[in-house]
């Protein structure tokens, strides 16, 4: 069926700094190159400073822009509310759009609190009933090879899984002169390095070995304690301003655990890895085989087959492009690699697929309660000089 | 000035295969993400399957479609034709569209033949006179890489060149059953990998150094001779269809020349490099440095600065996506790559802003000639027996 | 001064498998290649096998074979007795050797127990009163590149250290049914993959950062608990027997630590890593810069320069080959590498110096004690569910 | 059967630098780490300059100093003669020692011209009657992988090979103030790069193919035409003296070429890829794989299987250390890798089984030969322009 025959679906944004450009490409994009049961209408766009988020509007084709987001929740024409504001503001926001029977796409971690999560995901589940949708933002499953290492555990292709190493390594707080930005206070951000990029590298884990993480024990520090107040903000970088304040969140954040299936595990997530941008290594070790990425090469997925002959076993540099690839076939022809910003447009296609045939889109708001857990317990271990702590498992769902 | 406000550029696309939704793609996120002086509107698109354009029309935001390509030339409303058709077709479209004073962006290679280019690059030059512009579409010069690289031979980084290594490795044709699509017919394509993909490696060394090819001793070879006709044709793919046909075009070419500055090249045009999905791989190395680029990891330039003393020195790998780098601050935060597409969205914003801007865009058509020259001195010196064939200059332009 | 005018230094080895051949080939190239102040004479080789150790006197120009190792200790020509058989034998020859007055070369790690190591250490320190000199085998520290790392750090090129990543990676049990040898065996090697590959990554992070390992939170596995009994030996491998055994000791350790500067860092030693042979690789980010090291790219460090501008940063991959390098000016042009074996050369040549500038050599018995009670901790640790578990810093050094 | 038990050949090196030195060491290890049916038994060193050459003996156990060629020869213990001496020096020395009946290892490339590496085929084809064997120094072949890639090829792998590409790539020649050394200078190396690595990567490229090179169109350059004349050498380093000299041979050489199976191929020898130490970059692209090497990394091989599916497909990086590879079983576990020097051993293992065994070793002196007629064929065309030369196929051999 040519996408344009197909039903539509009104969508409000709130936010339209860095996630809301991102957001707003992938659903213009979802169906120019996909065809998903539902096409998405881009419908509205919410943003307290209205001059701001007109530009966005303009640029990226939302017809209304909304500076009360309640004003945006209550529109008719809007059926998915999709949450890209700072932290602290997830729960009222995506409580609302729930209560309001809106379906909910809500940026990543899920809230600033294992409280909060649980009465999003508590409120989605009621929603659910109801044929209400809700998913959380973990868009780095969407990177094609991310997708592809998840077939292969689940395939069997590495075995039993020994071992997972995961790394998100970014540098851009280096510089002891780097303002403190709402992503360095904890009130708004909720918790640093760990909850804005630890909270990928535990969902990745989670999302490839299809395990959960049952324990950790923890260290997490924060390098420089005072920065500059922050000035104008542009984009993800902002001028520096009079007087300094303190930097009330972690800078980073290392942990070993256990998975559920006996596997052994090492965690770093850090804005100090000085010369790494963002660096995302994930490797695991299985009975059969291994996986290997590094989102620097992100259209390259590393396999070790342990079933081939030693004389010709090595790590395969698997150029994650073929049409036979998840999502790939959509683009453009084999060696013609994506960017970051495609995984946005495989959200979008996931989600409206999801809505459109009338199941659970993934990763579920008690997914991302879960891994608010395990953030809650990385910070339990840290507070308690590095103690073993246990992360409370989810109810079997569903 | 908010993008909205600028005055904006009709622009009238004929084609809607794979060249032709990496175009609208183009046009349609370089007001999105950037802000040219003029502001591109997609009027029109013209194809003769005008479902089929229909539906890119609708997938992309096209307002009309025209199955006559004179018919799309001569609408009021659109100011710039951008011709994404077999190479066959280009000739006669662009010297109609310059005849009616529109700005043309035609796709490489230029034309088919030397005459045709020539034609072409005249007509161009006429045009200008009325303020006319036009460009070829070497899009990989947009990849920040590359425009890095052509930066840093610029300031002199790397001295005086001396070896220049180029090779685009595809594998596309390994299968002695994959069909005789028009890519593989001279009469359509001009030649095989030498035009398609040997082309781009000229332009791009050309490019990088600031020099010209001024010779070649080259070998082609077919290794397939005789193919299954094609059947229904999806994207890049066909089917098999009965009966079996002559391959008109190379496989393969191979060359060795010197640039004008005395550097020594090796250039390899394949669609049989078993493995290599979209290999475009540079190398130059020169008096003070030496820059290499692979293409399967686009985000990155290899450089080596001779200036650095003997224990630290080596390849640094630069990842392309710093702010300060060509193309790159209209998009993500370092280290967030971007794919294949993003070249033609830089190619569009660069051909807008010349117009705008009342510039002559690069490449021009007489780069365009120049280039179909070195191909022709490709193809003469691998008839007779890899000889050494000159390349004609093209005079010192205005 | 040629080499062949140099006092000579009687060397007696004990032990003459894997790591008996390695030192063999180290003293025999050591005055080939190298000047050191003392030139060794292979006086003779220990093993209870003499036929055995027998055909390795021949291969490698031993000229005498002693099969009780007390007699190779008490021979007069035996000026230092290097040690290479396995931990559980380590502490009492070591001690008989320093009571005789020799001096000693102790393989790693030093010992299979604190309580053994200190007694050694305490040996050691009053042995040297009477210039009696001892070491530890680390040998990885005398990888050129890994030794260019340390003048790095040393010389402020990194800043202050402020994450540590180390992982030695091996692949050899992850076959079930590979026999249970005597690394298998607690009562025998001390530990598992801990103390046979952990302990060179506690040493070589030390010896990189100039830092101790303070504390550590530890998981460690067994995957596979009960193997083959082990038939006839060859070399690293063994034939299966009849029955099988229980493991008794680690297969697998993971850890995060801090450092004495503050340094946070993970660390894992294992034997399951499917598809990493022999992968060391180590990382290391500081204020200033960063340093990265992968063993199975021996002859390259990583470097990235903080100094350097933004558009030209990155991990320079410096080839440490130029003679300007550490050891490498003895061996062969730039860009011809060096293998495995070359470490062991290194240490006999460090080694063979230090004795006759007489000065101290490096790793001192007293820094494989402090590694041994990094270990210590480490199994502490893992007892205790992953508790936190300081390590005792050693008293400041002479 | 141990090895002190084989009977001994005896050994006369002449030449005692960089190659001397390489060659001792591969002498002594070959019955230290393998068992050849012969054991090498290091007889005589000899140099002009007999302190110089005395101190390579002592280092490396070499028995007897001989500062006349011809007394080396004519002695009783000497079986074999290996020549490490510069090319304008091998024709003479080697036939002198094949009429005195000795076998004969000559450094490669076998001579300086067509005319004296004839008369040494035809010499060393005569003295085969005889029992007496001979063999050309391309040591490379010796590299674990390269020997793994030649069976990759012979068993079918690869498939018919449709692309060879080839490059050496060294830098020492950059600074246009590095001494005018023989290496430089016609009448004593023959050519410049060309026969010096070119010579290396055609005979590499033979041998892992199985086929001839049957023409080339080439081109060379001198980049610097006068330089500083030499003082004091130190192995492959000299200073600098007063006065300037001509530079005679070539700086770099690049050629298209044909292979004798159809294999298209490209050929770049340089002195002055800056950034290059000693890089040795092969692929080879067949109907159905491909193989791909990089000395700079010279323990790995990257296989690209065409049989494996195409989501699962991609060069696999095998790192060649284990005991089922080429030569791999004599040293050390999987995962240690080697280095530049260890080919020197296999290279003395191969022969001294070859002749032990009565065979004939590889590469032979027509091997010598022929490859002599390639580095002819390539100047002769670079002389003429950079016509295609076909180069003189051998008669079938014996």
């Amino acid at each position: 069926m040519p996408s344009h025959d197909r039903p539509t679906l009104g969508i409000g944004m709130i936010g339209y700094s860095f996630m809301g450009m991102a957001h707003s490409q992938g659903w213009r994009n979802a169906s120019s190159f996909f065809d998903p049961a539902l096409r998405p209408e881009l419908v509205a766009i919410g943003g307290r400073d209205g001059a701001a988020a007109g530009e966005v509007a303009r640029r990226f084709g939302w017809q209304h822009v909304e500076t009360d987001w309640r004003a945006l929740i209550a529109r008719d024409d809007v059926d998915l509310v999709d949450i890209c504001t700072p932290g602290d503001t997830h729960a009222e926001i995506a409580l609302a759009a729930l209560a309001a029977g809106k379906h909910v796409l809500c940026e990543k971690p899920l809230a600033n609190t294992v409280e909060e999560a649980l009465a999003m995901a508590e409120a989605a589940e009621r929603a659910r009933a109801d044929g209400i949708r809700s998913m959380v933002g973990f868009t780095y499953r969407r990177v094609p090879a991310i997708a592809h290492a998840r077939k292969l555990v689940r395939d069997g292709r590495i075995g039993e899984i020994r071992h997972v190493r995961a790394q998100y390594l970014q540098d851009w707080l280096v510089d002891p002169e780097s303002p403190l930005t709402w992503r360095l206070q904890k009130d708004r951000a909720g918790s640093g390095a760990l909850g804005d990029i630890g909270a990928h590298i535990i969902d990745l884990t989670q999302f490839v070995t299809g395990e959960q993480l049952a324990g950790v024990s923890a260290i997490t520090e924060t390098f420089v304690k005072e920065r500059p107040l922050p000035g104008a903000v542009h984009g993800l970088r902002a001028e520096v301003s009079d007087g300094r304040g303190q930097v009330t969140v972690d800078d980073a954040a290392v942990f070993v655990g256990r998975f559920t299936g006996g596997a052994l595990a090492t965690f770093e997530a850090t804005r100090f890895a000085t010369g790494r941008k963002n660096s995302i290594r994930l490797e695991f070790n299985g009975s059969r085989g291994s996986i290997a990425f590094d989102f620097e090469d992100m259209n390259v997925l590393q396999f070790f087959d342990g079933a081939t002959p030693a004389t010709e076993a090595g790590f395969t540099r698997v150029v994650v492009t073929e049409p036979e690839h998840p999502y790939v076939a959509a683009w453009w022809p084999a060696g013609h690699g994506l960017g970051y910003e495609h995984g946005f447009t495989h959200q979008a296609v996931d989600l409206l697929t999801a809505i459109g045939e009338d199941r659970d889109p993934e990763p579920s708001f008690a997914d991302g309660l879960a891994i608010q857990r395990a953030l809650d317990a990385v910070e339990t271990s840290a507070a308690s000089g590095a103690a073993w702590t246990p992360i409370e498992q989810p109810a079997p769902t569903h």
